[in-house]
């Protein structure tokens, strides 16, 4: 749960990260940003700004903006009534990301999985995405994916997206933003 | 028909707005871009620049340029083998853009058919894209699109992209780029 004020402070940083990637959105668009903090209430640890573009039945994109070291935390996309899953590619636009999927563990990771929270990272196999990298995600594949040290920028670009459908690894976790 | 040398320009022109539009792409990349002047060999007037960063089954991503003026002829997206038709996305990332799409005919359009091809231009409610501003178009509708003053840059966004099944309103079109 955020309160209100600091809700919109982290709008104005995903905003704000926007604009340092070049990347132009409307007024209206950025009344419209998701400060998620996945209900932790952890934010710059465990949190993710999201400007949806478009989401049809059919194709979904966003820009998404992480914090330095901040944590999209765990979670996969599971087939919903019938349909496969969302396939999801990322885009790095700006700064750096660490994205963590399955595979061979990776031996000195970039990332920490955010404090206390530990238990809940279980895929370790790294893919560093500076801008103009990208990597494409099939459905029900667990990631996970965490700023570099000057945050990051990120396009998504992807099928139907049903976030209330996430499943996360952390049960403490609920995807729909409350503001308080 | 393009020559070798001049394809290899045009996707230079390409890579440069793109650069100027503060969008980054790997080396890789901008030598898979496409220049494609539709068969017509005009390509200054009826041209477009591509970058397909992702095409799936299921959803698919683009860069687009246009250089000043330059149009992308009228087409359509039809339903193929029994799926419904693309669905897609236009955002106006850099530059100016007008699209064309049934309804209305705007009085004074800041578009003009390509010279010599005006029969072949039959939608007419511009739709005035500048950057943060997007459009979404259903399957299977009509449209084209030309470049402002100093050109555009636009992100597509839109479920599998099939341009060899696109159906252009001119019939000495040819979606696939041919290299002399």
């Amino acid at each position: 749960m955020m309160s209100r004020s600091e809700f919109r402070k982290q709008q104005q940083a995903t905003a704000a990260l926007f604009k340092k990637a070049g990347i132009v959105i409307t007024k209206k668009e950025a009344a419209t940003i998701d400060a998620a903090d996945f209900g932790l209430g952890e934010f710059a640890q465990t949190g993710l700004g999201v400007l949806v573009y478009v989401n049809t039945a059919r194709c979904c994109a966003k820009e998404l903006s992480l914090l330095p070291r901040q944590t999209c935390p765990e979670h996969r996309h599971p087939n919903v009534a019938g349909e496969p899953g969302k396939e999801e590619t990322f885009r790095c636009r700006w700064g750096r990301v660490h994205l963590y999927v399955p595979g061979k563990k990776t031996a000195r990771p970039h990332g920490k999985a955010p404090k206390g929270r530990e238990d809940h990272y279980t895929v370790w196999h790294e893919v560093v995405l500076n801008p103009g990298d990208q990597y494409t995600l099939q459905p029900n594949t667990l990631h996970w994916f965490q700023g570099g040290p000057r945050g990051a920028v990120v396009s998504e670009f992807s099928t139907r997206s049903r976030d209330e459908a996430d499943i996360f690894t952390d049960p403490e976790i609920a995807r729909v933003t409350k503001i308080r």
